[in-house]
């Protein structure tokens, strides 16, 4: 989505730029990883005060890209995503109040013991260092995923998406000089203010100064990154969440968890996407399963044996809609011999997010949640509370869908790292 | 190091064996992490008696990569690390018993806690899946790292260095039997028998199939790792570890823990590389610090300041010394004006390894603790510490060199990750 008005920058001179910005990142997190919990806390509640104060700034810049993308005839619900009002924007600024008032991992003890030879080993929580945060979303992206490494002492290269670019440089900037006005260094923060697509390979491979990169977008942003990156990445990624219906399940229990986990937000992540139905409970189930559904604007593509209960108002599901994320009112439906079966077939075409098994049967319930290997794995609860606010993190910087560093929602802590302090009185080895 | 006898395989082909080797190990990772610790005691046990039994075989086919190796002329020190004797099979088979003995990580609460609306959220220690280790080293190495991944229920798959091929391969035969022996899956532990180079490509590119990926190695291994990795990769990369000695640093723990941390292994990652000495106390205590580094045969490389104290003894130190891993008996010298001078310098050269300060002052050595970015910071014990058996972790994967998911000595929690498994009655989201 390169904009015709942009500079052309060659990738040398970008990659000079990119590359000074790194050093400057460095330079900074050294600086921020030793401020203390109150310097922090000061310069977040600044940036909530002056992003208030900045509101027609701010709605100026948002205006420049909100009349470029209705030129370029985006869709309405894109458009209304990049909008921001004096709501908004309050809504922003509160947010950053809320992460000052979460207590600061860094600094906390996770482990300390001795050693026969007297020397005390401490596992402390430190700043991870500078992070990369790549993303296409909304504007007010830029703000939170500031806030949150401003909070835990990194420092953030961002890279907003295009479309965005005008409100998401006017919000870095009150952000920056917002913390200058603190004592604390503006690189804390930067932004990538090229709309230049090759930013984000030339970042990714930037390992000297980028110690983690996070995308948040779509399948080839993901690709691009994971693709040339040299650091680790944390992926927010898709997920096919199931949900899966046992022998003994409360049917009305059944109902409100499938129609909440596919209804109640259909566009986010953690919506569940496929069915399972134990057999020996199929019949009495599904036909009001299936209406409640229908009755919700929900398509239903269900296997041979589903269709045989629900009829037409129920497609054929192919292979594919197995692996399918619809992101959308449409559900696949599949009726499972057993437990093995479901699981298997979880664990199989699953994307390791979100699971749930709705069963009166603990000894069954034990099992699923430890076999289904899955970030979060419900029994009796609704897959859509697999996020930072629902788990009482505070904040979320996004929903790891890797296995590794971070795992399930991503809060502070996530965005933390550790070190060894070792305290001797002389020691040395044998 | 391709063996000329080495069958031509071509990269489609050997592509094609290792996806298989990949979804083979994926299905066996599945059946692995539902065992019982009992059961993975008990066939870490049979191994070690496999091993035992199996030495005529082991010692056969190691016999047949070292006149390799001397007919290829490799130097006498590899010849040396590649070479079993009835000693270093026991030495293994006893680790292995080691390794039976801790305690399993698998399976522990990390936190617990229960949501307003009611849901109990476990956060809960599992295997990370299917772990890939490449190394160059001995080929004790295969055994370790296939018992430390049975032991945290991951399958591996392993690629050894291919002057060790056969001992490699007459060891995984082995221990393959005793999985399967035990009833568990004998894929649970696969080693790549090919030598050719290209695998170790096509092995970091297969993120489908492997969750993680540890490189053990020199420079061009590991940079072949990360050049193609599209999983999280673990480093054990290099250390530029230093020793600095503050103001009130005592003389004599000040001799003690330089000579230790650089002559008693100087071939090791944590063995310090280079001095740094408070200008305040350099003429006091750098005379008798060199004459014991030259009694132990370190030569030294100082700076203009530390060659007007030590005189012809100490040549001079170039910009690339300062971030020189000199794995042998030289050592840098540096005499700073300050701690802060210190603290640039360890955290702009050093590779966050292992760094100690020498003081008598707390204030000073909290400060130094706090801000030198290392995986193991010391204050008064040598840098020589940094490593899993002496951290008390019993077992060792390796020592990461990077910030995320590990860093510093990898035990065996080092090779798990967690998953959130949510208890609730029905839950919804509103």
């Amino acid at each position: 989505m390169k904009m015709s008005e942009d500079i052309a920058m060659d990738t040398d001179r970008l990659s000079e730029t990119l590359q000074l910005m790194g050093r400057k990142a460095r330079a900074a997190a050294g600086e921020l990883a030793c401020a203390t919990t109150h310097q922090k806390n000061g310069a977040l509640l600044a940036v909530a005060r002056d992003l208030q104060s900045a509101v027609p700034a701010i709605l100026a810049a948002n205006a420049l890209d909100v009349s470029r993308a209705e030129s370029h005839e985006l869709s309405a619900a894109m458009v209304d995503r990049l909008r921001l009002t004096p709501e908004r924007i309050e809504k922003m600024a509160d947010e950053v109040r809320n992460v000052s008032d979460l207590p600061d991992p860094v600094g906390t003890t996770l482990n300390r013991w001795r050693r026969p030879n007297g020397m005390e080993i401490t596992k402390v929580r430190v700043p991870i260092g500078v992070v990369g945060i790549i993303y296409e979303s909304r504007p007010n992206v830029t703000c939170d995923a500031a806030v949150l490494c401003l909070k835990t002492g990194n420092t953030c290269i961002l890279r907003g998406g295009s479309e965005a670019v005008e409100s998401n440089r006017a919000i870095a900037e009150v952000i920056r000089k917002s913390i200058a006005s603190c004592g604390l260094p503006a690189d804390a923060v930067q932004l990538v203010s090229s709309t230049d697509r090759s930013a984000v390979a030339l970042l990714a491979k930037m390992d000297r100064y980028i110690d983690m990169i996070v995308p948040r977008g779509g399948h080839a942003l993901i690709e691009a990154v994971v693709e040339n990156a040299r650091m680790p990445v944390i992926k927010h990624y898709h997920g096919v969440c199931h949900v899966y219906l046992d022998e003994t399940a409360d049917s009305k229990m059944a109902e409100a968890i499938v129609v909440n986990a596919k209804c109640q937000r259909p566009g986010t992540c953690n919506a569940a996407e496929t069915l399972l139905v134990h057999q020996a409970v199929a019949d009495a189930l599904l036909p009001k399963i299936g209406e409640a559904l229908s009755q919700n604007g929900v398509e239903l593509r269900g296997d041979e044996a589903t269709r045989k209960i629900l009829g037409a108002t129920c497609h054929e599901a192919t292979e594919a809609d197995w692996w399918e994320e619809y992101l959308d009112l449409i559900l696949s439906i599949k009726i499972v011999a057993d437990m093995d079966e479901a699981i298997r077939h979880i664990n199989h075409y699953g994307s390791h997010h979100s699971d749930a098994i709705i069963t009166r049967d603990e000894h069954a319930a034990e099992r699923f949640l430890r076999e289904v290997d899955s970030a979060a794995v419900y029994w009796n609860a609704s897959t859509r509370f697999t996020d930072g606010g629902e788990f009482g993190f505070g904040a979320e910087i996004g929903i790891s869908t890797d296995k590794l560093h971070a795992r399930g929602p991503m809060g502070l802590e996530e965005l933390t790292t550790y070190k060894y302090t070792v305290r001797g009185e002389g020691q040395v080895r044998e």
